[in-house]
């Protein structure tokens, strides 16, 4: 199994890719206009499935997607998706749009609608330029092409410092599946901006039920494990297609065990290119959280570490700031034994068992000069862990998110 | 009823307080040497009560005053503060010392161990210097006066921009009772450091158990409500003494609502005082939160929103990102109706039953310009509400929290 960067939904067999402008992004006008409108194309009818955001203010994008997969009994040709327009909180309008840009994808196609699925990401509040969409479909249609998924990949970014892509390249007796994807996705996002958006396309042919169940097995300890700043958008969604086109069926026990770990492969390279590119992230932050009660209870220490500003702002510092890696782990809800705590930085102890080692500080601080980070707290409570990624907290950060509109 | 800042705790009649320096705080050679150790002492012992962090992660001077409490049947003299170390992780040798402080304040003022409360705040994981406190101690008392409140409200400060203070003076038939306070906090706070500490005094006699009541009724509505950073410090507490020496009882229950709604003014006056001087705020945001299902989901989504970077950031850019507001109470795990949901920023509704009016939005950046902010979500959901204080998201707060150590 091999993973590489190079190249992302395009890489599987019987896919094609394409990411054009056709206006929906502002521009300065001397500079290129912006790639605002990514399309994704299965050559065949691929099986498809999808997890959507749990924010209850849900865009219209994601109703339709979540319909159309419901009524092709998750069959999808395309994914047509923009950038720019997060099509949220646009009423009765909004929903109409974005089942009219799905529709009309289908009609150049000549596929049923509910074959294809849609996502939007950009400002909340505003209404979707259908009509410029529209105009531009066929431009897309006529850029389609198997080495276009790189242009996708850049047609759905917002405040994203570089597109995420990723693939891997799995050998299975007799033959080679691959799997490959793109994401876009660097703070809630971007100021008025929603949305962490991912695509994955693979050639195995896998059941509907193995495929349902591996994306939310991948996505679990993936995409759900990543935080920039706490904020669950409105139009966050992972879909995948497998259109079977390497000619290898995923159907038994041992196969579905090698997909979903390639799967994972591709979806944390995809994830952790969203924390690299966080707004205003300096540093990748890997949180560990051990001797926890429960893997839930082991998540919700990690996420409170990850999200806590305090914490963020310690790493972007370089401050050996132990206490309040405890000081967290103690507000977290979760059963915390002070007297059998540990917390390290890197591979530092600073606090075992009551005691702490704060003579070991500055042997951290010099660890934090480093851009990849680890953070260890033991809860000393049970036997369960998790694992969560995370960025630093910057001046950019703020500067990003206060001076969208002003 | 009327509430002025210009005193404290020694407002009310009987009591007396000091703040001296002890050599706990680090500083400069040149500056004054800063004040780091208050003491707060009724001359008659006072029906106490208090109530103290939910983190597990729970400092010594914490468990000791909880104890204390406990075996004095609530009955105090005195109230020992330290600022500059929190004494919190510091294992057995903490709470030798958190129990040393209390017993030598007790042997100079006469009275049981049990009858002083202990207070701490300040770096975490660093050792009490016992000895300087011990030594400082005399000092103290020399210094106890009924016009030395504001020398304790400033004893008490970390990176406090300014020393909090609050007293309510309360005409009842034929006399009058004063409610007094001081309290301290900025962050989490200070790097390293932890805690929100408030100490109200009244010169009401109040029984055990309707202060008890009182205190918790009042801190839910003030101190509970507010937020700088989210974060819960190991260290934090709210105490009152009741020493009576009003000569008015509180025992019926007209008396009993007065003396809350005084007390509310006070610890709301203090609470606020907290935020306006939180680490890098420069704006006071109010969050109202109406149609709720319940009390309890009005006041988790007023703490969504009151914690959510992008709305801080927003707030703090002068942003009118209204599509933010939606975002955060839509995943705060709370009943919410996109379609009957409202969102203002003070007077301007920006977003009602499900369409949005983003053409107010440059009315409401103006009004975004105010050094006071009113943010209010209506959930559609139901009929309970909840205001929250928070402040916002400045640069600054990653800087002072970034470059402590470094």
């Amino acid at each position: 199994m091999t993973i590489g960067p190079t190249s992302g939904v395009t890489k599987p067999l019987g896919f094609r890719a394409a990411g054009v402008s056709v206006g929906i992004k502002r521009h300065s006008g001397q500079s290129e206009p912006p790639l605002d409108l990514a399309l994704i194309v299965s050559d065949t009818p691929a099986t498809a499935a999808a997890v959507f955001t749990t924010n209850r203010a849900q865009a219209a994008p994601v109703i339709v997607s979540r319909d159309h997969l419901e009524r092709s009994e998750g069959t999808a040709r395309a994914i047509i998706v923009n950038s720019g327009c997060a099509n949220a909180c646009t009423g009765d309008a909004g929903m109409t749009a974005a089942v009219d840009m799905a529709a009309e994808t289908a009609r150049l196609l000549g596929c049923v609608a509910e074959e294809v699925l849609v996502a939007s990401t950009g400002v909340i509040g505003v209404a979707l330029p259908l009509e410029r969409i529209r105009r531009g479909l066929p431009q897309a249609m006529a850029a389609l092409a198997a080495d276009q998924g790189s242009a996708a990949a850049r047609a759905i970014m917002t405040t994203d410092p570089f597109p995420k892509e990723a693939a891997a390249h799995m050998v299975v007796p007799g033959n080679a599946i691959v799997i490959g994807g793109m994401a876009k996705g660097s703070g809630m996002i971007e100021p008025m901006m929603a949305t962490m958006l991912a695509f994955v396309t693979t050639d195995a042919a896998v059941p509907r039920t193995l495929l349902d169940r591996a994306l939310r097995e991948a996505v679990d300890e993936t995409f759900n494990a990543i935080t920039v700043d706490g904020e669950c958008s409105t139009n966050d969604c992972v879909m995948i297609l497998a259109n079977g086109a390497s000619g290898i069926t995923i159907d038994s026990e041992e196969g579905y065990f090698l997909f979903v770990g390639a799967l994972k492969l591709v979806c944390r390279e995809l994830a952790l290119g969203i924390v690299r590119g966080g707004e205003g992230a300096t540093k990748l932050v890997t949180v560990k959280v051990t001797g926890a009660a429960s893997s839930e209870e082991a998540r919700r220490a990690a996420k409170a570490i990850a999200n806590s500003p305090l914490v963020k702002t310690a790493v972007h510092g370089g401050d050996p700031n132990w206490g309040r890696l405890i000081a967290v782990a103690g507000r977290a809800n979760v059963a915390f034994e002070l007297s059998r705590a540990m917390v390290s930085i890197g591979s530092i102890v600073l606090f075992r068992d009551g005691t702490p080692y704060d003579e070991a500080a500055p042997q951290a601080a010099e660890y934090l000069k480093n851009t990849e980070i680890e953070l260890a707290v033991d809860l000393g409570a049970g036997q369960a862990s998790s694992t969560v990624w995370t960025c630093d907290l910057s001046a950019e950060y703020v500067r990003i998110n206060a001076d969208y509109r002003t």
